[in-house]
């Protein structure tokens, strides 16, 4: 993969922000109230070619290099948080495949996504283990002729019901741990023995429609496995998923301040005359927000820029970084937002409550802080520390 | 007014507890997702007395002192925020009855409240004026032949289509400033005059049900007004008002916290053979949000033990104390809640969620925090320092 | 003990407010300087019963309650917090005699206090060991013909040279752990196999004097022994010390305000012509250090008020947030006090900077912040918990 | 001015990197207790070509570009906090030569820097006056035949009586405003009307020796002064200064947190048997410490990068913001460094208690905390905002 220049990298974050501000922010709050996954957005970011950002050129994909690719995610954010989240999490589906298929794997599902704008979603989640505390999976997979059986129940499944394919994290039966019995099998959403379970009804990232699922007795085939046990952690996936997260904290923060800096700039209460933008405590605390997300934007994207040419090893200091970075800023200026707007702003026909339900429901997925801390920690303390641990 | 002894104020809180944990508590997720007033509730307060806390006991009222009072708004906050912030504003109301009516306004309207379990509300915010800045009413009264005439549009109107009367602060058309012209119109809901405006629809205290509402040649008799021009500033109710959003913070948060230790308590995640409240750094951010909410309790109850025996000049700085204190302490241990129980917790199914967007809803109410760091300050450094700048 | 009367503690308060002002606050900079015990503050102190404010009266003390007690040492680090620190250790000191002596001990040593005006110190600090991780003592104490003999080093050995009997905490040679063998030997100055080590010189509480002491086959006579094995332990006096360094915190940053209130109301700089305190900036970070500190003060004094009346075994997490509260508190005062009044402020003539100094190396003091932390969450969430980790 | 090569700059910092190291960082703490001028420092630095950081290669200088002279700045600091803010004042003053200075002042100053090793000054507060509130000259600069005659008590004269030039900022008589009237006129060191007053005795930074001066009818001639009315504020040096402060704080707390990794890595308590940094609630704050510092870092070295391509009128949001994030970050960082080590390290042995104490004073200098927020939200809110104020 070769790094897209300045220009070429402007022009492409040009072409998503155009989306974002035509089509993505006058859908967001439909989409939020009806927790319905933005499915009129993945159309326009297929025919724009961005639901293959991770796909190979070879297979008709962008490819782009990491810096771009947390680009574009954060430049979506600002405009829908669920739209950014359920495509970076296709995104690393795609990865999957792209690190763990074989070539014939590669072709089909490839294909499927480039020129039938087919999405793909990944579920690790269950309900008895917390991803936050260990990164742990249960769900059985047994071997079987021509293939396997799976069984368990999932939950937080994201884009359940609009998906194509479900990518299941699972479990060899008999395994001993994660590293050697971790594996993932590619469900097509028309699976017999997949049912969506439960509703998905949550304070904020509501588009992402991430209800529970139920594998009963459910048959892959062996040609939908990807990679060998072990493979989908190996393979360092998970690290781009927390820089993603990363991605969208900073994003949706972004477009809650500028929305609040356009606020202050043109609303005037009586008795003054002047915009409130003009009042010196008014400017302290947007400056106090500036100075916040402008710190957190500098880790993200030094943390971006670097992914691609540290070791594996070295990237989850890294992300953890980052993650915990926009965590903080990302909560702190959308609570300010509020604050500096006052009570209108609590209102659904703006968009910064929305805001401040979205981080704080996306800032929740794994790793959380302490983990995070520990991992920038040990690797300050120069111990190895990786962010997650693994059961 | 005499205080309760403790033990007759413990009764009472024993009683408003079971109250709240027997009906607003299970009542609350559908209020706020309707974005309905609790009227069940209120039928509910009616019955064991609770809509005349303030009402004097020659009217058949509770007339309990400010620490019982603040303290039964704190405990039904616990269960059902939008409850207890309504109550609170009917009291208020009641409240203005006690302290401006003649003696024939307050047979009047109290006789409504008690013996017919009649809601007041007040209302005071308009679109042009941000009331956290500047505390200004411009909604013109013109005097004519019987009584005035009211005109105008205000929003953030509580309980519009619920209260009975709406006691609408108004400017006696000619006035100077709020001090001379500041006046309060008692108008039935009935009055042809009101009509309600727009929607509700908001991140939090979505049960509170507020509004716009427009006046519109409206009609007030003389004897509908309550108390000489300016008297509405003057009666002090505006303070215990302030107090009572503190109160009213503290018991989202400490429902919040309640939830948050019991769910520490009973929830095991595997590997892990305990429950995570062993966890050490579990322990830690628990500690962490006790001492934060005990510390904020301490100085809200506090200020409501000091409240009746201060000159009326000192409570401005009382209640800036009161309302920081108790606004920094929810925000912080409500967003932290979210943090212990993480991605489950965002679920509408467990309260938390609600308590987040109640708090941070609620705490954008005047004064706003600069205004009240200014009036502690000006307490501290020896200068005369009221939280509210009148315009 | 019976409690003062609130005029009788009033009374006490202003006496020792006197003091304050009058001897302790002129000196304090010099013993700051020199690092210098307070000597001359101690003959005053002795004059006016203050060093047998633990004693029992049958003994000639003051043997004042819990919440007097906690205030006087608050209101002695007002002024100098060396001073209050150090006459808080005397007095836990006697308070161990007052526990652990026998009749004929307790006869002895307060004679010394109350009519000789001599100090009690008391160590248990080590070189290898944190007592701020765990408390463990491990100074061996060997028994032999009449008595025993001590050997080891202690550090941060608090009116080394000035106290006229060391407390010692060691442990019984041949004791399992400190619950079976923690032993209090109280070392007379002039007992030959003492010797004072190393410098006292860091960054503040420099009167307290704290450097080395070695012991070298030391001799301890059978009735210089204080109590049982274990017995120091169970006296519970370590909740006293941990409560009364929070006194000191809180004491310190309140004189630090005191003098920042009264900077800010009497300095004005060209070209402005009224004090800084008419800038509401300035008001508004003087509100939020008055808050910050009067938040954390009635939490210790709840503490202090509590103290008496619970079980032993709860006031562990009864002084961790009084501690915690105290400790966050001053550091955010005094941090701001500095800031507050510029430049200027950061002149030894000033006393603000010294508070900065005392507070950062006061608060170090065990237990530190992840264990109190520790301690309030799992009071909070009903497990039990100790403050410290005994070894 | 050509930027260094990274590999140029690298090879400069190295060099740098070893002074501090075998030169500063031993001598740092007898300057500091002396409060006396690193004068063998200076010696060093000149031999090495640092006092000429800023002087023109046609004059013998280094003259590096702004992103090589504030990381000098910067490393310097993290073993001696006042050796890097003198060499910064006096490149400063370096500056102002350079861009105010006539070819023949040039040529008579920079041989003194380059080939005698002297030292400029810089002065500009006086006592009535807080430049932190607003930057205001009021020692009046009076014409008489040949030159001027200068008046007037100035405070904070860092390096009086060891630098041979002091710069001293004064006003024009009859001048209306700083704009029009601020001079800087270049006074000898052994001019007979300048006399040093008071002392310099105070909580850090006490090696930048910073007295009183007076100047009594002290003659100027009319080639010591340099540039003409309002040049010295025209010059921008003022943006300079304050972005090398941030370097200094950020070095300072880089210093300290390596110190604190390093004590971690290798302290072992009984009855541990691995060193503290095996703790994971240590891991967590040293992982705090570590994200906090990086961060900050980040903002410096943005705007330190950016300094020479923006316009001069941008420099001021650009040098509020590494100057604000620097402040905070070293503020949290050394005063959790000594948390973390504990209470051994508030021993003047050890290096951090003196990182804590040079971090508070030096932050104190001007543009204060709300000036700086104040900056950053106006160019956020789009309106034109210098950080200081000019009187």
């Amino acid at each position: 993969m070769e790094s897209l220049t300045p220009t070429e990298r402007r022009d492409l974050l040009d072409r998503i922000d155009r989306l974002a501000a035509d089509r993505f922010a006058p859908r967001a709050a439909a989409y939020d109230r009806e927790a319905r996954c933005p499915v009129e957005n993945y159309e326009d970011l297929w025919k724009e070619g961005f639901l293959a950002l991770n796909v190979p050129r070879a297979h008709g994909g962008l490819e782009v290099d990491p810096l771009t690719y947390f680009s574009v995610i954060e430049h979506i954010a600002r405009a829908c948080a669920s739209t950014a989240m359920t495509l970076h999490m296709h995104s690393c589906a795609t990865k999957f495949v792209a690190l763990l298929g074989t070539p014939e794997q590669q072709a089909r599902y490839f294909a499927e996504v480039v020129e039938g704008g087919k999405l793909l979603a990944s579920w690790a989640s269950e309900t008895q283990i917390s991803l936050t505390r260990t990164f742990l999976v249960s769900t059985p997979l047994r071997p079987v002729d021509g293939g396997y059986v799976l069984n368990g129940d999932k939950h937080f499944c994201t884009m359940a019901g609009v998906a194509s394919y479900y990518l299941v994290w699972c479990m060899l039966e008999g395994a001993a741990d994660m590293a050697t019995g971790a594996m993932l099998a590619a469900v097509p959403a028309d699976n017999p023995g997949v049912s969506i379970l439960g509703e998905w009804d949550t304070l904020g990232m509501r588009a992402t429609v991430s209800p529970g699922a139920r594998f009963a007795e459910c048959f892959v085939r062996d040609d939908e496995i990807l990679g060998p046990p072990g493979g989908v952690i190996a393979s360092g996936v998970l690290d781009m998923l927390g820089l993603g997260y990363a991605a969208v904290y900073l994003g949706i923060a972004q477009g809650a301040l500028d929305f609040t800096l356009d606020y202050c700039r043109t609303t005037t209460f009586k008795p003054q005359v002047t915009p409130i933008g003009h009042d010196p405590l008014i400017q302290r605390q947007c400056g106090e927000m500036a100075i916040t997300l402008d710190s957190a934007r500098l880790v993200v994207y030094r943390s971006a820029a670097d992914f691609a040419s540290v070791e594996q090893s070295q990237r989850s200091p890294l992300v953890a970084r980052a993650k915990y970075a926009a965590t903080q800023a990302a909560i702190a200026v959308t609570t300010a937002c509020l604050q500096v707007c006052g009570g209108r702003s609590a209102f659904k026909t703006l968009p910064v409550e929305r805001a401040f339900r979205d981080v704080r429901t996306a800032t929740l997925m794994p790793p959380n802080i302490d983990t995070m801390l520990g991992a920038i920690g040990r690797d300050a303390l120069g111990l190895s520390g990786a962010a997650f641990k693994f059961g």
